[in-house]
């Protein structure tokens, strides 16, 4: 474990170095993932105000899940104010377009980001399904550690300009991703049965956010590829804007889904 | 969705670019959009804190509302915040006159902070509306669409100097700009029937303040037109200012008058 | 009102154009305003952790004028910490002396913070009283009428540095002024009849207070022309020292005064 | 009283000018001046985290005295953070040594916190005495008067590098400085009678901690003198670490203790 | 005590003067260390929020400890901030890789750090044994005093480059570390008795958490010297990293582990 973690820390650390082949950004390109950024942080920021504030609504059995959503959406938010500053450090305007400064732009911020926030979405999760079913003891220590597998290695690959080694550790990534969202899928699915009518239909909605939402960042990192080839410009656009509607949607789309259901089952507990 | 998303962000990010036609502006001129800035920020701040003190007073069912309203304007201070550094960063004093310092204002915030707020505030409206009579359920989702068309829409006329495309995308807006204010205008006066006495009063007052603050915006879009063509130094004062004063008045205002709507029925909920 | 509003606007636009006469200070002057406008930021800063913390020793009817306080004194906060940072960034140490920076001192910040807070000091000053004795309804919109034209005539004269255009201002300032106090020293003098003993002292002081702190605004208006002509250097030392000490007695210990009136009150409703 | 507060004010505003011999210092003399003012923001947020959390395990009648407590060490905080800016702009790194920028240290801030949180403690120990004995009523106000004069006394002695001007002042300042000592001693013995054993214990301590923490303030005001005559470098350190001592004793270490007597109490009162 | 934290503090002021052998880190060694302190303001800030709003779900008579923790990790933000500054200052980027910029890195920090929050640990730790069994009254003031002169003896050896130095204040400081760790584990082995069976599970975790975390700490201390002599640039990323590391156990996961321990304990009180 700690190994591991020396080993994604040196990779984290290098990181910046790989990923700066001081690319030009056309103006409208390095508008629209600043602005997007900004959005992030403000969306971030009213998702904490929400998950603190609505609590009260709530029985007091369904508040920690949203004591787990206010920090998760905290520490993301932390994140993309790093990540704002440190983009616009990264681009200086010239003339009609943005030109990199040579301070390299720090990827790392995310990958800092999931490795804090995605156990907690986890143990979000399970402690939702708990409430429903009967959750084996050891699984949100496997969902953990797969988690951690699936962004140790995706770390090597996001960094990488060349395809070949985008796509190896790619790959490798995927496999515990699998896990965890077939997992996550199959557990949502059984704990169905035994709940209110409107409970079901929310918690349907909740399965097809995870699955989208999920599965929106593996194909985030692929679009560089796809948009042809390598980090260029418009593959690092793509990338940046994709994983910001990807956080939005699994930290406050997540959290208000669940939200919403434990509304529901406060007034079912309630009449 | 996904697709709209991108072309509004791209329309996003090209506004900037678009929009720096190096003006310069007389002291008074910067100084009123300076000024209008800062009490914006110190009116949304102030907002926040009755938003979240005064809760207490109402019920806990008309809590909900008071946390929309304390989010909306939270959104907003962060949004004018940057909006008021942006308009700190484009200009500078020469002389005696304020003169562009090539760094383009930032005038996406503002349609950033509605994507945000409008379906926000339509939901808190709605919220009200479902308290006093039977809402269809599908409504929220329309009039949310609706906003978003509206503002997608309305974005590439804001950032355009040239009237006729002004006045194109200005008039796509519109159309579901109507509906939006119609469905709301129409829903309140139904809600009025089984409402008391003093609570009539005041959902007349809301309908009235969100008939004037809702239309604000586009005569505000509209001045620089209407003040002699394209967006030359008062065109661009008068659309912040009057954007700035119909924001105040469709956040805090709003807000308020729901506060006070909420204070008369849970005196009377108890009586 | 709009109008008023747009005229109000473009004075204070105009107002730091006009209120640079590149003035040099001593090391005292600057420091003494300097040291005035932290202390009155750590002073707004303690009132408002009072309002918000002192609350839950009172009864919950009388936590709302709490509220009222504790947003008054943040936007000070906000306006003070601004007033400070424009104060620092329009003097410069050269030598001995402190000279101008040609970065004209933001005055409009004082009338902006007004503009926000006299309605509201003026709605818990109401609020105080209707706990008291009857109030016709429409008293508090005639004086927040007659706080909008004091502040909307005054500014003028503020900016400006003749004596005459001073004392005109002024003095038609003083009208609604007049009326103001005069309505509350009446009112405050009528609610004290059917209180308790010890109420009645602090309804006393209350009046004195506000007497005090209101009329300290006219005379910090004309310290420049008493201490001999124009805007000079004392003049304006003067005038911010006076203004920040009325700003301390009108927000705070107007808050905190009333703060003891309603601990009475709730221990006497007890009892 | 204003007259007093005037004096002040001016002796304040000169006091920067007058401090600057433009000193050397040491790299380790800065270095532990610079870490006490860090660690001392450190503790005063540390405290004001504890005042405002622990509350809630104590009973309403004890709440106040810690509200008071967590207004004092904010106050504190802010100054701290000033004070911390202000040295680290008053020296610079040049070589092995840090030398005088010319910008000069403000001081004023230490006494513009005593000035605001001296009479809040004092309110504190007299309402932990109120419970306990008899107070006559005007007590608090002749102690606040006392206070107010051994500061604006203390001042001017302050800022003078002169031996003559600092002990006069001093001793000036020494006289309310005794019977505030004085009379806080004498009170609290007497408040011991009627306690719970427990209490006492406590008590004589608060007793001691007061006796200490003021008392080290005249020593670290004489320690220039102490060290070997006027404001050297050693003497300028010694008083920094010294004042931040006594404010972490005084303000954070009663406040904790009162904390402590307040507990005991709590469970008294409920057995 | 005050002569001994006299002699501290001028060992931490002489720190940074000797730490500075202008080292040069690779791209990879500086942005590990970078990314590291980052996620540790990260941690820290989001073991805040659940310290502060998890108390709800704990009975009032385990809330203490949980404020407690939540004080710790603020103060620990604190300093991780100024840390990471102080890092950003320290370093410069030229070409590819880190020089030196002559500002020394702040390791005092650290030590101030561990001065305020040890003793609140141990506070903690003690009051999660006083639950559960009977602690001699003088135990946490001798294991404050132990902790007190840990790290004042540690410090010395921190900022020397001599291997020498190094390892005898190391020792000196393994001797009241040993009395600590050795005191914790038997009184929390002692107070397993006559705890429920889930409960014993996780206080061993905590016993052993303890061991592992405070554990690391002097293995971190001696990494430089084990990874090939001196100061060098590995061995201060190694050590920079190592504290971190063990600061996030002994302070989040130390916090988090009693956290649910007094969740079985408030389950089991009401069973
Ligand atoms: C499969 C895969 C990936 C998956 C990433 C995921 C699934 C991240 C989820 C993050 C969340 C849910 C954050 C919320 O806080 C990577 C690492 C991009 C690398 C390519 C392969
Ligand atoms: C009709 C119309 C517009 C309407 C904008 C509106 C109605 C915005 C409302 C914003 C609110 C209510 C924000 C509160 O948070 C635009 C886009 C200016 C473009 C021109 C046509
Ligand atoms: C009569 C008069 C004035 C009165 C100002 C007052 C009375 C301001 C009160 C402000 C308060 C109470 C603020 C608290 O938040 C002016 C405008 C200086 C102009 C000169 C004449
Ligand atoms: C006697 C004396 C002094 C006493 C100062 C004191 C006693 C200050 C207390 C401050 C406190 C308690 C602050 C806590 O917030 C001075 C002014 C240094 C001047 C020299 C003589
Ligand atoms: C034994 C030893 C050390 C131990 C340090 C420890 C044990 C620090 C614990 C810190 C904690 C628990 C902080 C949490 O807030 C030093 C000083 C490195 C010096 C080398 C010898
Ligand atoms: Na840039
Ligand atoms: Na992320
Ligand atoms: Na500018
Ligand atoms: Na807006
Ligand atoms: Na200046
Ligand atoms: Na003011
Ligand atoms: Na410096
Ligand atoms: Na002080
Ligand atoms: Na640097
Ligand atoms: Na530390």
């Amino acid at each position: 474990m700690a190994a591991l973690c020396l080993v994604l820390g040196t990779a984290l650390a290098q990181s910046a170095g790989n990923e700066a082949p001081r690319l030009t950004l056309s103006y409208g390109q390095f508008g629209l993932v600043y602005q997007m950024f900004s959005i992030t942080i403000a969306t971030m920021g009213a998702g904490f105000l929400f998950f603190v504030l609505a609590q009260q609504n709530l029985a007091p059995r369904y508040r920690p899940a949203m004591v787990v959503s206010a920090i998760v959406v905290a520490v993301a938010c932390y994140h993309y104010f790093r990540i704002f500053n440190s983009w616009n450090e990264s681009y200086r305007l010239v003339g009609e377009v943005y030109q990199a400064t040579g301070v390299p732009f720090n990827d790392a911020y995310r990958y800092a980001d999931w490795i804090l926030t995605v156990p907690l979405l986890l143990v979000e999760a399970v402690a939702v399904l708990a409430l429903a079913s009967n959750i084996a003891s050891g699984m949100i220590w496997r969902l953990a550690l797969a988690a951690f597998v699936m962004i140790a290695t995706g770390y090597p690959g996001e960094i990488s300009s060349d395809t070949g080694t985008r796509l190896l550790w790619g790959t490798i990534s995927t496999i515990p991703f699998i896990y965890i969202v077939y997992t996550l899928f199959v557990e949502l699915g059984r704990s169905l049965e035994r709940q209110p009518a409107r409970v079901q239909v929310l918690t349907r909605n909740l399965r097809l956010l995870l699955f989208a939402s999920w599965g929106f960042y593996p194909i985030a990192y692929l679009l560089p590829l796809l948009l042809g080839g390598g980090l260029n410009a418009s593959g690092i656009v793509a990338v940046q804007v994709g994983y910001s509607l990807a956080d939005i949607l699994a930290k406050v789309g997540f959290g208000v889904l669940i939200y919403f259901i434990a509304l529901e089952k406060t007034a079912h507990d309630r009449a």
